[in-house]
């Protein structure tokens, strides 16, 4: 019910302590002067595809980086904004609720009140949806009251998450209009920020003077470039799921009768499941991208974990954990393929009993091979990105039905000895999505909302809010924005008849990188973790003494400040600039020279290279 | 692999600062004095079987409470212990794994270190199996030094949860002979009580030295009398649970869609669904008592929650969260009888497929109603207290199916005109169960284990460990201990053809009590939380600041101490005999009769008429 939106609340104890919880905030954004350094012009991160996107995003491809700056910091070419009139600005949920959402939103007040008390914020409520229908909420203090370091989205609430057909561009621009918005902030994940970077085009196209800014908010973490390093929602996500994770590797371990499979909400990438195994050390996991590297199957995936289950036995033990991210489902080869073929029909307008007798012979054997629950999930219509229904599939009770075949197969055969394999499903999605946020995901919200304030005081359309150097102290973190176009993708192969991104440019969801610290660190303990029962339980997430402050794995092994090194390197060339001008030594120009040639061979080498296997 | 016992292991900094956690103990059991004073004999809490009780443990029954003291209380009459010869012990987990567990043999050993250093405590490893194969791990500081204050049963592990055969109690017999213990520890439920009392009997008959004390640890909650107040476990599963249901709740509100339907383990009895729906406020929850009681079936349950979506959708509401307990299905009374068809035909050695043929012709109507997965599962075979494996039927997918059914018949006839139903399904058990302890856990456990040391100092054997007015801070806690067989009721009626507790007296898991102050409370609010949303989150668990040290609402709305109060009684009646006696005036006499006669006579009034139903 619309009315309930935003309506003061009764706390418990623990939620009315959260909710004076103050975050930091860092050094650049203390005081009442923004200051902005313009980096380099951007580029998309795929040279391939930089043409598709320039031409898409005439007005806003470009752009370059920007960084907010502390108000003494001595940087001599830093743009220095004092001039703060009142703004109006709109902010809107769009994507599934991820912890720490209502930050961003408190951010962002607390920032346009410190500049100019009589600017206003409007929060759309009801998601997009609101936003088309111009049904707004002001925010107040008051508002925020019961709100702030809450989980869910329930102060806005959400409902649609697109904002891509023309009715629904128009729709948001009248909405702009009508409220004479200095700015729109777009709060969710990869597609919404796609969104948000196509709304930003037109308003600049068609001289809608409304700004348009994105927010890195997704428990997915999925949006992750050089530019931003982490995403709100994702820590939080991934403490709780590991709790429980821990908690049911303690409970194999004290019964040791069970393995349990357990599935993770997370969409296409699995990053997710892959955190949760470096924070609580199940048996093992099952990664999506590895099943796409070493393209999978169904029978490999029940053979290897057969196997991991044989193992095991061998050393007497019956008991164990494997986490299996949802998106596995579309990563296996042949259950992608049937997915595809059943999405197709669906979209020739097949209903589902007459879906099977259209099926391709292989793809309807394959059908009629797997249980019928299974069956009824996948003919569940796609969802709105044109993926699966991940949360509806159950990948977790169809990899223990197989493994349970095999195991019973191996044991009539005589190859397997061991006692009879038992296995307990779970899916860990829903219960966590509406936790309390984690500090870090507190501190980082608060911080993108403040940052979206000064994206709109520096006049920028199209940019997404950014912090880097996440993984020290806030103390430390450095804050500045992005082009979304430059972030953007291409993608050229067909992902079946309702693909509509297909030579469109957009933010794609990262996958984890096989490449990356993170999974090097999985695979270095991946065969302990499997025979050794290493468990370890991080405890429930905690907001005082040890494990508060604790930051995710991914985060904290991997090179981080993609922006703080680039602005170090532009450092670089206007100190050789500086050494190296008219009037110069020639020892010291011919040296410059053949150094830099040798440099710019270098970079060129590898920037091919690289390029053809794209941005991981 | 049982080498695997007891290992020390790699903990998390969470888990490291509760391993330094040092639970309190109340001033009675300082010291290295043990005092008890023992109370009035007892009797079964059911006096229609207090014969057959009697009869079945000649040995065992009818004995006293007994209290255990401040070392300097004036109590004339109290018992001093100062002698503490080296005692040899041993502690067995049997029964789920519960949060706590590892708490009980910590205080033990602590209490037996502090009177003598030459005791021995020995841990059966792989639990009542290491019992009877006399497995065993001998526990010192250091073995327990990874285990302290942490969850699960790993440090012993547990196995089949029963000493019940002749086999079986004479191989625990031997163990203790061959070990010469003192006495045996059984950590568990309301069987392994059980299963405590019987073998003390035996212990006792055939002059085997070693008394048998049983330690209340469940998480279902389900071991309650007017002796025991609370079992180690319920405080942290509630409010694990309760966590989660508030984050679905949260993540309902915003995104206003989906019913969530949640399924809670506690086994037959709805005593965890009750406290996590009074800590978080779901719209609705079904308890198995609530149905037993109106004898609900399937389709007045079916429209009672459609009613009630119903009703929020006329709010303009589609979403919503309903708790099922999981012993709920054996609540039903028509699913219940087809259970016990099933199992019937499961002990005459039926085979799954033939089962159906064999059915009753309205058992297998409803059997062929069911939808297919549900089928499977009640065809599983029942458990070892004869249940049906209630954690693998998911009877919160039945309901919602049915629900999904109904709503779209009222909307196909026009008597529902909202949007379409749609419902999301939770099991939270397994996820629950290994969890840290919470801080009263961890105490109540500790202090539980310390009295453990006190019972076998007393000499007493068939006594459980108790702790009384525990809603009060820990220094106020009572400590005393109670004959097992005082707890003892006899069902009368047949539990299908399984059964093996019909006539024998045994300790049944307490229901919910329909009229007790914690179900009050939940009616008193129950319209509320269905259509007004008062979610309320507790928030994860806290071992520090608001929240750590709250108390169960069961616990705290409940009268509580009945042993204290037994105890003042007692000194009330001390009191008079004092006041009256031989050489008092004629008007005291008098008076004191007068008084006493009437006392009598109204409770022996009270006394018939709520015998006849029985205790709570």
């Amino acid at each position: 019910m619309d009315s309930d939106y935003g309506v003061p609340r009764e706390l418990s104890d623990l939620q009315k302590k959260r909710g004076l919880y103050q975050p930091e905030i860092p050094p650049c954004l203390e005081g009442t002067t923004v200051r902005v350094e313009f980096g380099g012009e951007t580029t998309a991160s795929d040279p391939a595809g930089a043409h598709v996107v320039s031409q898409a995003f005439p007005h806003t491809y470009g752009q370059p980086l920007a960084h907010f700056l502390r108000a003494k910091s001595n940087v001599p070419n830093a743009q220095i904004i004092t001039e703060h009139p009142p703004r109006r600005v709109g902010v809107v949920f769009s994507g599934r609720q991820s912890p720490g959402g209502h930050n961003v939103i408190w951010g962002l007040h607390r920032a346009l009140q410190i500049h100019n008390t009589n600017s206003v914020l409007f929060g759309f409520v009801g998601g997009t949806e609101g936003l088309f229908s111009q049904k707004t909420l002001e925010i107040t203090d008051e508002v925020l009251s019961s709100y702030q370091n809450q989980g869910g989205y329930d102060l806005l609430g959400r409902t649609v998450d697109k904002i891509r057909t023309i009715e629904q561009v128009n729709a948001a621009k009248a909405a702009c209009e009508t409220l004479k918005l200095d700015g729109l902030v777009i709060i969710g994940g990869v597609t919404s920020n796609t969104d948000a970077a196509q709304l930003a085009e037109i308003f600049a196209e068609s001289k809608c003077s409304t700004k348009v800014v994105g927010v890195p908010v997704t428990l997915n973490g999925d949006l992750r470039n050089q530019f931003v390093e982490a995403n709100v929602g994702f820590d939080t996500i991934c403490k709780v799921n590991s709790q429980l994770i821990s908690n049911v590797c303690t409970d194999a371990l004290s019964a040791e009768k069970y393995y349990y499979f357990i599935r993770l909400m997370g969409r296409k990438a699995s990053h997710v499941a892959l955190e949760c195994t470096l924070q609580s050390h199940p048996n093992m996991v099952i990664l999506g991208e590895e099943v796409t590297a070493s393209k999978l199957t169904l029978l490999d995936i029940t053979k290897q974990i057969s196997d991991a289950v044989q193992a095991r036995a061998e050393q007497d033990k019956y008991h164990g954990v494997v986490l299996i991210p949802e998106g596995l489902v579309e990563s296996i080869p042949e259950l992608y393929a049937l997915l595809q073929e059943i999405h197709a029909l669906h979209g020739q307008g097949f209903s589902d009993e007459k879906i099977f007798n259209h099926l391709s012979p292989w793809a309807s054997a394959l059908f009629s091979f797997l249980p019928p629950f299974i069956r009824k999930q996948l003919l569940l219509h796609p969802e709105s990105d044109d993926s699966a229904q991940l949360s509806q599939i159950e990948t977790e009770k169809l990899l223990a039905h197989l493994v349970e075949n095999e195991m019973n197969k191996r044991m009539k055969e005589g190859t397997y000895k061991g006692k009879k394999f038992n296995a307990i499903c779970h899916f860990f999605g829903y219960q966590a999505r509406g936790s309390l946020p984690s500090k870090f995901d507190c501190d980082y919200a608060y911080v993108l909302g403040h940052i979206c304030y000064h994206i709109l005081a520096a006049g920028l359309n199209g940019y997404i809010a950014t912090v880097t150097n996440l993984k020290s102290p806030v103390n430390k973190w450095k804050c500045g924005a992005a082009p979304i176009t430059a972030m953007m993708t291409i993608k050229r192969w067909s992902r079946g008849p309702g693909a509509t991104s297909i030579g469109k440019p957009a933010v794609h969801p990262a996958s984890v990188d096989l490449k990356g610290k993170a999974y090097e660190l999985l695979r270095r303990n991946a065969s302990s973790f499997l025979l050794d029962d290493l468990y370890r339980n991080p405890g429930p997430l905690q907001f005082d003494g040890p494990g508060a402050d604790a930051k995710s794995f991914t985060l904290s092994v991997e090179d981080q400040d993609y922006m703080g090194r680039i602005k170090l390197l532009q450092e670089y060339l206007d100190k050789v600039k500086s050494i190296v001008k008219p009037g110069c030594s020639q020892e010291v120009l011919k040296a410059a020279l053949s150094a830099m040639a040798s440099v710019t061979e270098v970079l060129s080498v590898i920037s091919l290279s690289s390029n053809s296997q794209g941005f991981q």
